[in-house]
């Protein structure tokens, strides 16, 4: 049956031993959306070329926010990530965010595309609260992920699809 | 109308100039959940006296992150919080996360709430995620906001009820 | 005779104690210039709209970097600054940044200020460096500076007029 | 034609993604100055053993900024450095910095070299602001840089000579 | 009957709410010991003026570890810190390190004290291991607070006396 | 004769060059003791389960802070650790805290070990200092440590006995 790896025998919280794991190509991809009025969606799309790029403030955020993960997640192994990329796709009354994380390491890195793609949710919102203080983050979810012992995890459900 | 005051008149990105702004007692409550199998509740609950408190940790990792608000939203002011309290409620399918921050500051603490939220929603994600890979963390947001100058906010909708 | 402040009686570093002077608005502003090729500085111009906008990453870089600045330099006092506005003007062969950082507090911002300018006077260097990799940074400086007990800073010569 | 590679196709900055690159022994060294009174380079010499040693604090703030570069960078890989040396020469009028910043890595350490540089050089700003607000850091560019696939650089002009 | 604040009434930890406790000027003192090797102890002050300061590199870390504070012990407060000071005494088998720092502020400055005391510590055990890898690390205690609330504390033991 | 070897032979601080050495698993173990009133202990293991756990605070303390030790010892290499380990024994007057640190690097964790020790120490003082404010933390040391170059140390004496 499986456990909860990040307690040990004792029940106590510690940071998984992966010294003996070999170094491999990891990647995951995660997923989140960022609901809002769609005329919330429409001043983002509308302002992006004189009035302010929220979504490239946003994807700044996110990346940064995934090289800061193993600060932010109390059991996280510290990563040398070697790609990310952040991807934002229009919908009706949100905006999917979509982040792609690469490693060549002993440990996979679905927390940091999960971190990715909160950060730059939450940052879509601080950038857009003024205008919609009732935005809703959901959805955010890992849909891919391949590389280490524990084989290819592929997300069956649409969880971001259009509502 | 509204507008979206992280950009300037140019549409460059800046940090609001709140010098200005008188220091009031502020304070805001976010909410949040994480969704994964009724059996997956289920272990986090009986594991927490002897085998490992999700929970515990969770929290801890919200309080930890609501302090580096301003180092992961890029342009939040930073702010000295005066008071950080996390509640997790057990739903059938979820854990409810309730974040309520406080300050004495001359701007608000909605973002410190929501980042106390995602932050532990994606620690409860990393501390279950050996037992349970397609959790989803949903339904982020404001509930009440109070002590600045734009009023009261109060959540009209229960976006976090039970599923 | 004017002294080092951050050596104490003994020549030892400290950080000055302002415990007891009064909290006040204050204002700094620094410049720079990143120097490069004619064509570097036409082809950050050129793609601003459609292939990527170098001047805003440096700019969030740069706000974000003014928020570390007690992290970085050593003697610095921790402060709650309260507004961060970055500016590009652009020259034949150079890009200039200005940055304007405000605070109300017991110390000044002068060195968030400078920091915010080297900061995204190094990410314009790292956005390009592909394409120029000989480019210089230079000039960063204080240009005015108001709100302490000193009084006002202003300074006289122009160091980041067009060369 | 060289392009911005911290773009993708779509105009959108990423980290670019560096996980098949091999492993390699990468070295790059930095160069800048700080230019002040002729009087305030002497108080620097003459404090360092009695009154204080500016440099020492600077040197500190250099490699300790160093190994926070890809945290300031918005999109610098993370990188484990291996060796930083931060050597300061007495020219007349300014301090000359030289950064040496090495490791076995998928990408280089020039903008950890070009980082210890500029936090070094704010540092000694910081110090010595007491005694001379004028002072003004220029010159910070790349002076030699090995070990990667993009082959050698070598600076020709002497950015950093005596003036 | 006292009790561990940390904890709410239901057993869960948090950030103590301290938005309504008025801003006092507040001080701490804290103090603790490196034992090492008398000739350990006697190359350091040898080594001070031409072989490296080893007790200015331990200042500047434990000034800078300050100021880390409250993102090293989870439920502290963020506090702006007004002035820091570490003092370092000879003893034949021991450093005595003391730190002092100040805050103008909402809660007090005791875990910046203990913190700056234990960075330092640490920091000269890293300078000094390769000739002296079984020095200990003790004593570390508060001998002075005051300012707050809860009075003034003076310790009445001498911990750290020479040995 | 044994050297400072964080300074270079112009007794300049330094990051030690470990470019070359080779990559091998390694380990550390550090310990430490918290001394309190003997009600103190009791009321920490009394309150374990229904009024909050203090050991279990003050390990993710002393995890995430073994994390960051690259960032708080100036001269420390980063290193990407492979797992970390925190006990906590019992003992009539005090808290024995025992880290073990892992990592496959170019050089060794005794920092990372000691560090975690010393965070987890102050954490716990932290939590129980409404309670008890005269703790000393005492006894921090290295214990054991493998993997390097420089081959095995064992601790000799039994430093954390319980007194």
């Amino acid at each position: 049956m499986a456990e909860f790896t990040h307690f040990n025998e004792r029940g106590e919280s510690h940071m998984v031993d992966v010294t003996d794991k070999s170094v491999t190509n990891r990647i995951a991809v995660a997923r989140g959306q960022v609901f809002m009025n769609e005329d919330t969606v429409e001043k983002i799309y509308d302002a992006k070329i004189n009035k302010g790029n929220v979504l490239e403030v946003a994807r700044l955020a996110g990346i940064m926010g995934a090289k800061q993960t193993h600060q932010l997640i109390p059991l996280c192994h510290p990563l040398a990530v070697s790609g990310i990329e952040l991807v934002f796709y229009r919908q009706a009354k949100s905006i999917l965010i979509e982040a792609t994380v690469k490693v060549s390491g002993q440990t996979g890195v679905e927390m940091e595309a999960l971190t990715a793609v909160s950060i730059a949710a939450l940052t879509i919102y601080d950038m857009c609260k003024a205008v919609d203080r009732a935005m809703v983050i959901s959805n955010i979810c890992l849909v891919h992920k391949a590389g280490g012992a524990s084989g290819v995890f592929e997300r069956k459900d649409d969880r971001c699809r259009e509502q």
